[in-house]
């Protein structure tokens, strides 16, 4: 979608839009019944909700394309996902919770092993448990780089983030990591005229690395990956007009929805507390966006009945959504999780929107093959949820006279 | 699509995929009962193939447009149509499966009949025969223009191919054909500066011809139009990562296949010859293009009655397709042809795709109405099977972190 085509469309209103994402809720039949995880699941406020709106199929970037979590997000918040990359480096930093400055650059780090000669032989150093790395990460944190401030943070098992902070930085540096076995770390170099000095402050930090992890075997090394500076993007209010406010459980969702100027909402772990945040936080913001994390996570743990039951314990709270009196409700995910794939896919997800003036289809139950037949079709481009959103919401002007 | 967005997600796997192209496949309700052929053909196995994948109707090129063979084709490649146009005197030459040089300029030309004052009459110098054709060929094969070799080769009734091979040509000539009676073969002349020295060899051609067939009218000239060089366009495997096979009875479609870098097979005549050599080169490619062109034959001929036959003659041999055991299959045309219409018709074509892994729909039956309600809707873009038919067999890489 194009802003500077919605942007002078919008005209205000006092109408609230809950975008609930249940991430990976999309899935593939089981063997026994050939029932989909969202056809097994015992969903009857969501049924209510698909019954009295209209549904389909949406998909994140395209036909085929397998959607990563910061793309599968944007997309529903209407930013085209092919012109708004978050670069990897990034998303670490907002995986962890560091709070990048705008001049930061930052970096996604695996410990890996070198053997005597300098090749990697293990590009995530056997998978080193996290409290290790956390170890190693407090000795590289004594590093010191002439004109930059460094830090390193963990992530997970063997993965770090880097991140230097100071002026005339860039982001455009090649990888140090080869992508395979075999090879020696690759030379950090500037790939743009401005970037020589970073790489020379990258170079620093890799050579003391080096040495401060000698005898670490196996994570006697660090391998870098997808430099990259928080991008600037025009916010959720400049584009949509919108207040709007994040409630998600997981860093990483949380840090994404402040790239777009959300404010993000303190919540606790359950879907049941992030309900309690919406109904606390109600009054405050025009637009919600809601993140639930674990029907994603059982999809990539192979987990049907897990995320089966997840599925249903959100529908036990769709009545508090209900009682709040929303003007629109959106229910989808960033992407399928399908459990027999235990990863993310390709296939469209089920996507409903419930208003007062929305145009109900003939669909009565928000399960896949019932949303192929609905009246958002089944194959949805996920970044047109936002205008329709707002469309319902009574948001939008006519275009044209 | 866009193939620097494809490239990079192209990952290795040892997946097998069926694309079965049969031609004009999509038809129109017969008088009787309103039965299109697909669904008055008897279509067991398709119709497993169908209950058991994902259906629907595409569109080769975009809605209301009929495709020609070669955009019809590109599309289902994954090829955008519009980008990656042949011209038409390419297309001529393979027509006949003249192979043609990097630098060769081709054409296609039509016998014609001028008057006394150089007037034409008759742009097909009244349809002329094959076999009349052959013996004006031979005296045009006479013809030498300095500096390059000319080849003169009949396609049908009143139509051939010219091409001409040396150094330096260009193909951006203007047609000499005027496109309608009662006015003057046009002069060749260059459309670029680059193009002077072909213009000029052409009209040395002209020239010649003029003069060794003014003696037999009615085919007593030659219009040429469609100057075309070989395309160079990034291959199959360039782009997605597969080696390709073509197995095609006609020409033309090998020849098309060759221009994106597959490798042509020898086959026979009939459907299950065809089948016969998937069978015998099933372990040597990842991609297999199957073409048959028979059904096509039987709609443009007006023959409802044929083309079910001939739908049916097919459906009999998949299950030796179903035998090998392949990951992906796609069955669809490259454009109807109802034989109401006896002619390529703008109407969606139906379109299954069957894997493992493609989220079933409700549709049973291989047929127009059917497959409308199907997965992939009633209009689906052509160009997106490639793209999902990689997915479905787990070659593409998700897209962001």
């Amino acid at each position: 979608m194009d802003f500077d085509f919605i942007r002078p469309l919008i005209k205000p209103a006092k109408t609230k839009i809950v975008l609930l994402v249940l991430d990976g809720l999309g899935g593939l039949p089981r063997e026994k019944d050939k029932f989909t995880e969202l056809e097994a699941a015992t969903t009857p406020h969501l049924d209510e909700l698909a019954a009295e709106g209209i549904c389909g199929l949406q998909q994140p970037i395209g036909t085929g394309i397998t959607p990563g979590s910061g793309p599968g997000h944007l997309s529903l918040f209407g930013y085209d996902p092919l012109k708004y990359q978050v670069g990897r480096g990034v998303l670490s930093a907002l995986g962890v919770e560091f709070d990048l400055y705008p001049e930061d650059v930052a970096a996604r780090g695996n410990f890996c092993t070198l053997d005597n000669e300098g090749y990697v032989v293990d590009r995530r150093a056997g998978r080193i448990s996290t409290n290790k790395n956390e170890e190693l990460c407090k000795i590289l944190s004594k590093i010191e780089v002439p004109g930059v401030d460094v830090f390193v943070k963990t992530v997970k098992e063997h993965r770090l983030l880097l991140v230097l902070r100071g002026e005339d930085l860039s982001d455009k540096v090649n990888d140090t990591d080869p992508q395979e076995i075999g090879k020696k770390p690759l030379t950090p170099k500037a790939l743009s005229s401005q970037a020589g000095r970073t790489a020379s402050l990258v170079q620093q930090f890799l050579g003391q690395t080096h040495e401060l992890l000698a005898n670490h075997h196996p994570a006697n090394m660090v391998i870098l990956r997808g430099f990259a500076q928080k991008p600037k993007w025009p916010s959720m209010e400049d584009v949509f007009g919108l207040q709007s406010a994040a409630i998600a459980a997981y860093p990483m969702y949380r840090g994404l929805a402040k790239l777009i100027g959300m404010q993000v909402l303190d919540t606790g772990e359950t879907v049941a507390e992030e309900f309690s945040t919406l109904e606390k936080n109600w009054d405050s913001f025009d637009f919600f966006y809601m993140h639930v994390k674990k029907i994603d996570s059982a999809g990539e743990d192979g987990d049907f009945d897990r995320k089966v039951s997840v599925i249903e314990e959100v529908d036990r709270e769709i009545p508090r959504l209900q009682n709040l009196n929303p003007d629109v409700v959106i229910v989808t995910g960033d992407h399928s999780t399908p459990s027999s794939l235990k990863y993310h896919s390709w296939h469209p997800v089920p996507v409903l929107l419930w208003s007062k003036q929305c145009r109900t289809d003939t669909v009565k139950h928000f399960e896949e093959r019932a949303c192929m037949t609905g009246g958002l079709g089944p194959r949805f481009p996920a970044v047109d949820l936002m205008p329709l959103a707002l469309a319902n919401a009574l948001r939008l002007e006519k275009f044209g006279a």
